[in-house]
């Protein structure tokens, strides 16, 4: 059996941001790097495939109960890179405050240290408090954003292809150190950049670092049938998760690719103990650290509906929905999966909030190590995903009870792998050195203005850019 | 005896790109962290105060005869902090090509992570290769580019001020996590930028990290005067070194800082071996490798002069030199060195290229380890620094002999530290944690329209933002 990739959330706190309040949970872990190592080991021990951390760049509101975003994850995660030697790295990263030039070359280099542990979550950030931080008076709407990320990594890809392998050549008695016909510049003028390029240095172990993409919008899934590796995507039915990854497959295909070529990872906050019951005792008590009120609020309105009109206990049908999903919506993702939950059947925003983990959107699987696996199991089995993106529903037990508990099982069973054996996590997703068929298209159609400094591709070209894991 | 600080650099290859030629250089070595750590581990065990990276985010010219910048100094350096314990890291970061609220973000995270080992080394990137990167027909010139550097270190430091230390109270009783009136906006909106803020998260161990500022010109002068920690600069002979200590003494002063608050590091390129001999001719080798009629017009048109005037071995007197340094010169930190040399005395082209390690401009010290120790004592006791940023002819070479061979000799004469004391770079380096006196009276200026999201700073108040460290 192939597949079944796990990736970890670091993320501290998150889901359960209240947490804090219990006992046995550290108030700032969230800047402790002691806490990070003791969960990376924990991943690295596991033979988990990578950790994650999503970001975004600013304060959110509500800083007086609880603590918000963290760390900047780039930098946590070079950092952690330092000290381990296997598992990948997710690093979300925006496309509206970066440029293309500084973010290619970081991971390139991240590509480098980490010897091709480097994967990039690419997320278009939509929130006005990101945008106030970068200048903006507010941030673009989701077109603009998605135009704009679908340039960025056209840019991104061409520079991590500028230099073709073998341009180093280091003859020591010629003196000729590189061959510049096969350093590319990439001359981009796009509606949002211009990027002469190329990167100084060339690509690391894996050719581009592995490309991450999150966005449920048809913004975001261009942006994946066109460039993604692996799709982070949330689904709290597995209907509406196995439709999810044929239509990523189908765009991929569109696109030029095998549908092999682009892995689904469902996002999963697990809370599992060593039996249900503690598992359950230990939910109830994280649901009391939340303020239900205000979470059935936020559920309600994010399906388009008014604040007021649902209770707590009040029942949802389809018919109360609006038609399409709200104007502006914060996640096009997150909205589609909680309406495919009440197409299931009626729901009332308690349950609601209480399947989506405190009303984050994603699912919430709790139980037994056993109960745990068989969930997983069962949603790998049914077509959903390639794997899945566990988000420990309380960081500081749930991520190592998971790693401890439910990885044994899934080994146990031939799901997950026992050892690290792909030198690189490209090749451990079983995902090729992709060759983005338009960026080739362009490459030679500039060719010929291009002679004085590079040598045009084309496409019998045995250049090692085309699956060069393969 | 306090002083005689110690900072390395890692840049490979570097002064002698052409070194790549030997026979024991490897050519991939600027790609191979391997390498890297090798020097960094060599740093820690010598107890040096901090490591360097130079950086300029473009491929530069000359690819076909060497390799030129090397990977992000960002993560290179973020990864290496993962692997020690004590070492500091000054990273080379352009005002021109980030936005300030990543970076405050980014160094503050470092800080986080390192545990207080963070330095900036800002510079404010005046090539057109990099502009093109960014977007830029051509780069800005030196003027705005110094207007640009001041306004986004004004806006950096403030980002890294605006949680007030036991702005987190984590009251698990009454679900009070942060106080949010100790938490501050900066709303700026001045020339260059519009930043909100604050950071999502409290300032690290320092506080602030640390601020190295390297540039000569006027305006570089000013901004090291305001806001920096340490001074990097260059002087090929004592008087000129002493003379510009002073004057940095005298300009922090002027800004309301205590002259002691500033550190001058005093880069010199050091080639050593067991004997004198032995140096000598790996030198000869070194400078066998370089194309010296490049070099030769190189250093004279720096000076302003037309490059076919001087030959090799014609000598250049004062009076030859015009009045001002060359409009639009790369450096002006760097002509005015070469410019000292020649008062001394009359000098040759090829002379000027050899005392400045193949035309790069800092001072070439060649010897044994005596010698390279008693030079470095004469001028730290001549007044000319509070310490040296040492970069390695030979960066595999000559990174481990100055740590293997030199620094035993600096510390059996009391001169350098035996070991790690101080918790945090800033402590080690004997840096208070500054408070901005421009910042501190903008805020107070602002308070009275700030009184819904933060408490007015006043002069006499005790926040931990002044001399946390004293």
């Amino acid at each position: 059996m192939t597949g079944f990739h796990l990736n970890l959330s670091l993320l501290t706190p998150w889901h359960f941001r209240q947490a804090w309040r219990l006992p046995h949970v550290d108030p700032l872990a969230h800047l402790d790097i002691g806490h990070f190592r003791r969960l990376a080991q924990a991943a690295e021990d596991a033979k988990i495939d990578a950790v994650f951390l999503g970001d975004g760049p600013a304060l959110g509101a509500g800083i007086e109960h609880a603590p918000d975003t963290g760390l900047d994850p780039l930098i946590l995660l070079a950092h952690l890179s330092g000290s381990t030697e296997h598992r990948g790295f997710v690093i979300t990263s925006s496309t509206a405050y970066n440029s293309p030039y500084n973010l290619a070359r970081r991971f390139n280099a991240l590509d480098h240290v980490s010897k091709g542990r480097a994967a990039v979550n690419i997320v278009t950030t939509g929130t006005p408090a990101a945008a106030a931080n970068f200048g903006l008076d507010d941030h673009p709407d989701k077109p603009t954003r998605y135009r704009r990320a679908h340039e960025f990594l056209d840019v991104v890809t061409r520079l991590w292809d500028a230099w073709e392998p073998g341009a180093v050549v280091a003859d020591r008695t010629s003196g000729t150190y590189a061959d510049p016909k096969r350093i590319r510049t990439i001359d981009h003028h796009g509606e949002f950049f211009s990027v002469r390029g190329p990167l100084p240095v060339p690509a690391g172990p894996q050719g581009r670092p592995v490309i991450v993409q999150a966005g449920g919008s048809e913004g975001g899934l261009r942006l994946a049938g066109d460039f993604a590796d692996v799709v982070f995507t949330v689904a709290q039915t597995q209907p509406k998760a196995v439709a999810f990854r044929d239509d990523i497959r189908r765009r991929a295909t569109a696109a030029g690719r095998h549908p092999d070529d682009v892995k689904v990872s469902l996002g999963v906050v697990v809370l599992v103990s060593e039996t249900e019951e503690e598992a359950r005792r230990r939910e109830r008590e994280l649901y009391e650290t939340l303020p239900l009120e205000k979470l059935v609020a936020a559920v309600v309105t994010s399906l388009g509906l008014p604040a007021g009109r649902f209770g707590p206990d009040d029942v949802i049908t389809t018919d109360a929905l609006p038609e399409a999903p709200a104007e502006g919506a914060f996640s096009a993702g997150f909205n589609a999966s909680t309406r495919a939950l009440i197409a299931e059947r009626p729901r009332t925003p308690r349950e609601l909030v209480h399947r989506s983990a405190g009303g984050a959107g994603h699912r919430l699987l709790v139980g037994s190590a056993t109960q745990v696996a068989d969930d997983l199991e069962s949603w790998f089995r049914g077509g959903t995903a390639d794997g899945f993106t566990i988000m420990p529903a309380d960081t500081a037990v749930d991520f190592e009870n998971f790693t401890r508990l439910v990885v044994p099982i899934l080994q146990a069973r031939g799901l997950f792998q026992t050892e690290y054996t792909a030198a690189t996590l490209r090749e451990r997703l079983r995902l090729p050195q992709p060759r983005h068929p338009r960026a080739a298209a362009r490459r030679d159609h500039r060719a010929h203005r291009l002679t004085e400094v590079a040598t045009p591709a084309t496409p019998s070209s045995p250049s090692g850019r085309t699956r060069k894991e393969a």
